[in-house]
């Protein structure tokens, strides 16, 4: 009989979590019941956002439960079905990461193409979310000036990306560190980009002001991005990396700023915006197949080494998308 | 020669501003140069939105230069003209407030009619920004819930009742003491509203949730509003009266809340939706007539109190609008 490990969220941190908050979990696989099928991971997201979800801070989206494993977007392939409609060996994704095998009714999985990408791993990008904020929800446009936070991060890094290619003329962005400042300019293409923990703020990259913001840090970073808004400039609120790495609590001071300049500030999530995934496909599909986006990648094996990952992730350690394989 | 009173701003106040600030100028009417008109101001709106204008915030509407009368809005009928169009007992509004006599291009000056209103101190009503905010900016709808902070004052008082003229189901409020949260409920007919100095919250007087969040606080008021939030809740961003009172200088700090509950904040001021002012005068002037609106009114006599009431106004001293006669 095959093992499943899987990680369990023992404790709810405050601040930055610590390795003894989880656990690595050993169980038989259960047999599928009528209707389930037996989903073997191959790749795992690993997102700071799962942050959020360790404590029970009233949102929509609901805690982890202790005692159980984390959930979150993996890609897997089918190694048993008792259901009609999907068979072993088919590609699918699902929101059943954090173990190596993922046991649940079929309608939890949702097939996908094998040939969309070069390696499945693909398919967990976070293209949907940077797409729907700055397409949908900030509206951008040719000739903007936009600034992206976390522009080394796997949202950040297509947000901006995206917005160029959508006509923006001028997209700048800020990292955690120098070298990612670099990835940010050499291999995303932004105009430019700045350590966050210099002295250079947003208002330096772009003299002429900001339109659009799409904001991944929240806390002080928020407040340096609206002093640098242009009047009627829209602020997508996607994540809150001080926050999530268990840093300040602080909001940004300047609402005036947003009164005087008539700022719009949207907080989102690309689940609310079901009906933008087929032009998503599509658009974005096509720039990765002609090349004209990038679609970075770190890949951490072994699910044993999944939580000093997600801990390493929310220190900054990585640029670009983060998978797991199992 | 008749003198001119002036009000002048001598110092830029951090936090309170103590009278020292300012001072009260006699200086002669100068004459009318062809195409200038004098005007003797009848009423001028104290609002609490000047505090911000002390100091240079670098927003759009700059700050007050030092040693030159405070600008803001007045109503007046010109006394003597050198413009054609304007003649001697024509009633206009304009934005040459904290002075007995204005005297400046015939284009400040906007006539007015004179049975508009009962009194022409109606005339500086803060019907249209409470209007643009809950109508165009908040879009409410049939059916919302709406709370409203500083709801007691010229602008929340209008925003609630507009809010419930639009269908809005319930209608709710805070106010700066008991008093006031009476007023709220039993002059303008709000359905609930509380001391915020007390231990109530929104969500409190609206456990089913806000649809529609009208803030005139910032600060801290503005962090419970989003506690209290549905979601795809709106908040229109119009005042902050923490700020404005020289209190507290503190952000939001829940942010996450926002993106987790897909809420939209839009800072807004009324003069960047000319459009709406026909269908406000229009809409608003028959509330007005049919008696479904209160236009509460408090009026200050004396320009030499004016700074006196404008820091009282600050401390919260007064309900409804705040008028000045000279």
């Amino acid at each position: 009989m095959t093992l499943n490990r899987e990680v369990h969220l023992m404790s709810r941190p405050s601040g930055r979590p610590v390795p003894e908050d989880f656990a690595l979990v050993t169980r038989p696989i259960p047999s599928p019941e009528p209707g389930q099928v037996v989903v073997r991971n191959l790749f795992m997201s690993l997102d700071p956002g799962t942050r959020l979800r360790m404590e029970d801070l009233g949102l929509p989206i609901p805690a982890f439960a202790l005692g159980r494993p984390m959930t979150g977007d993996a890609i897997g392939e089918v190694v048993e079905s008792a259901a009609p409609g999907l068979r072993p060996g088919d590609l699918v994704r699902h929101p059943h990461a954090w173990r190596d095998y993922a046991v649940a009714e079929a309608a939890d999985f949702r097939p996908v193409d094998r040939d969309a990408y070069p390696s499945p791993s693909h398919h967990l990008n976070s293209g949907l979310i940077a797409y729907v904020g700055m397409v949908e929800i900030a509206a951008v446009r040719p000739g903007d000036t936009v600034y992206v936070s976390s522009a080394a991060g796997a949202v950040g890094g297509l947000a901006g990306q995206i917005a160029r290619l959508k006509g923006a003329s001028r997209v700048v962005g800020s990292a955690g560190s120098p070298a990612k400042a670099e990835f940010v300019t050499g291999v995303l293409g932004f105009d430019a980009a700045y350590d966050r923990h210099s002295a250079t703020r947003p208002r330096d990259l772009a003299p002429g002001g900001v339109d659009v913001y799409f904001d991944n840090v929240g806390g002080s970073g928020l407040e340096d991005a609206i002093d640098a808004m242009n009047p009627h400039g829209r602020i997508v609120l996607c994540g809150a990396m001080e926050r999530q790495s268990g840093g300040g609590d602080q909001g940004p001071r300047n609402l005036l700023a947003v009164i005087g300049k008539r700022l719009t500030l949207r907080g989102f999530t690309a689940f609310d915006h079901p009906g933008v995934a087929p032009r998503f496909a599509e658009e974005f599909g096509a720039w990765v197949r002609n090349g004209e986006i990038v679609l970075h990648e770190t890949v951490v094996d072994g699910l044993e080494n999944g939580v000093t990952a997600l801990l390493a992730q929310l220190d900054g350690a990585y640029v670009g998308k983060v998978v797991l394989r199992p």
